[in-house]
């Protein structure tokens, strides 16, 4: 029966020690590492349930260590500006609480996602951003530390995102209302959670607005990404697209430009984020606003409070999006108009 | 005599057992945790020293984390894409050598670079990216850890950087080839080493065509630094600008647009970084390039070689530049075109 030997061979951690003693796994910790800054009552309780469930100290970091003030925040792509503003808004609540914030990019790599577990040890506590390990790997690494998931939803686990449903149907409403009646939605990564709930929801609100959708799945998140989309979508051109993010709806517009279309003219596009990028390019880029900074200081806050032994919200926090207009959007010129363009251009 | 019983109370560090023994602190480090990387002569004089003065091995870092295969960089502007072009070189680097890199920011803050000394010990090395610390205060972190310097040269350190006065002399040699007379420098932060590098090329390069310049002081060096400088440039408004870096550039030419000035009609820009930004913007920038990939990737190497024990280049590594034409520069309209262009605009 392997599977309960893995069960037993499972090390005690001091959340296991917090359950069975009925304190906060921050007081397990303090109890063991420095018994003088929590009660005799409970620093004693604490050792004898330590001691009962075989829980082994020396699994666990050095006392000096224990409590590093460190706390890590693992992003998909830091050279994605998006990301940067989350870890703006970390860093500045991390900061005023005293602790300080390290960042962990993983390149949009689960491999590099789990290979962080090594380091762990080194932290506090975990803002994981965007991530693209499945549910289990997640929650293995919230066994070892306390771990805030920023942009998805992890059942059980503290969570912090925008309401993405809410923003693609600001989108799709938004391409509805100035006469679009066909909408391309250019996707994220198959492994982002954030991916799948905007494609739903433009799937679900052009559905209740009677207009037609497709995907095209990009090879990546990014300026490239959208060049190479462009190909994809000028074989099946619509007057509406909808990007996963501000850069990959950056990338369509420039190659669309080098194809000899003009956005809005021919092509209304909306990117999610209202990156400050998407306000310097030409034409300024309409886009579904997150308020990303507060989203890096609510998982943040969230992550302290947690390490400090405060009750934190068991539901995910869902902060509310905006669609924010800008000239990368207009009147639809028909599908014909398009089609007639793209052929010119083609 | 408190005084003295304090000192008497003050734990013995590597720093004391390194000056009594007469070696480097990251000699005694060796001996005392990898013994086979010293000499045998070393190590037991080492551990006599430790012994004599009452040096307590508990109270540094566990051997397993001696080696932590940890780097870390620090920049001092995670939302500037320069740092994170630097970043993804420097993480290529490490994990292709099997080190990790984290990432902290610093903000452009001196005190938060100097907190980051109290994370040294969790680390095998640093690359600190156009750190705003004085010398000493680098030397300080230096003596704890091999340090390389990235964007600025440091006297004894490993450094690697882009020639700035060569990029300098490249932006100005462009204007004066387009018929500008007059430049004004967009100055970074006061406590840039490389803004004073850059400035001094302008000046020195200015002076040798027969150019006469200014420099504006922005607040920041980033786009609301840009949008900031350009109310003070229209006091005295000269055709050619050279900013910074990109993010200022950017920021410099959108608040122009807003006062009715057209690039290259009326102002030509020159930025420095040639980012990716840059390529995506109306105009898009004229740039002085720097292989910023190579860049991180060269400096992260040269760390990993200090670990391993290979000899490292004494002298700075400078990489060249290169000058990306673009359209934000153009033929010269002449000042008093110019001068008028601004009083129409004001």
């Amino acid at each position: 029966m392997p599977h309960r030997e893995q069960a037993e061979e499972r090390p005690v951690t001091i959340y296991d020690v917090a359950r069975a003693a009925g304190v906060a796994p921050s007081t397990v910790s303090r109890a063991l590492a420095r018994p003088g800054r929590v009660s005799v009552a409970t620093a004693s309780k604490v050792r004898e349930v330590a001691q009962r469930l075989g829980y082994q100290r020396s699994r666990t970091l050095p006392a000096a260590l224990q409590q590093s003030q460190l706390l890590a925040m693992v992003v998909s792509d830091i050279k994605n500006p998006v990301f940067t503003d989350l870890v703006r808004g970390a860093d500045l609540a991390a900061e005023a609480a005293g602790y300080t914030l390290m960042v962990f990019d993983s390149r949009e790599s689960v491999v590099r996602e789990r290979a962080f577990e090594r380091y762990l040890a080194a932290v506090d506590g975990v803002v994981l951003t965007s991530p693209r390990l499945p549910a289990a790997g997640i929650r293995m690494l919230a066994k070892q530390r306390p771990v805030v998931v920023l942009n998805r939803i992890v059942g059980d686990l503290p969570c912090v995102l925008t309401d993405g449903a809410e923003g693609a149907r600001r989108a799709a409403e938004h391409l509805h209302g100035l006469g679009h009646t066909d909408v391309t939605y250019l996707a994220g990564p198959a492994a982002s959670w954030t991916d799948g709930v905007r494609w739903r929801g433009v799937q679900q609100s052009a559905a209740d607005l009677g207009m037609r959708t497709c995907r095209i799945r990009a090879a990546s998140p990014t300026v490239e990404g959208g060049f190479r989309a462009a190909a994809h979508w000028a074989a099946n051109p619509t007057t509406g697209v909808i990007a996963f993010n501000d850069v990959m709806a950056i990338g369509f517009i420039v190659r669309l430009r080098a194809l000899g279309l003009e956005v809005p003219r021919d092509v209304s596009v909306v990117g999610f984020d209202n990156s400050q990028l998407g306000t310097l390019t030409t034409p300024p880029l309409t886009s579904i606003a997150s308020p990303l900074r507060d989203q890096g200081t609510t998982a943040t806050n969230t992550l302290i409070a947690i390490l400090a032994g405060k009750p934190v919200p068991s539901d995910p926090v869902l902060l509310p999006t905006r669609l924010m207009p800008r000239e990368s959007t207009g009147r639809s010129s028909g599908a014909a108009r398009l089609r007639a363009a793209v052929e010119r251009a083609g």
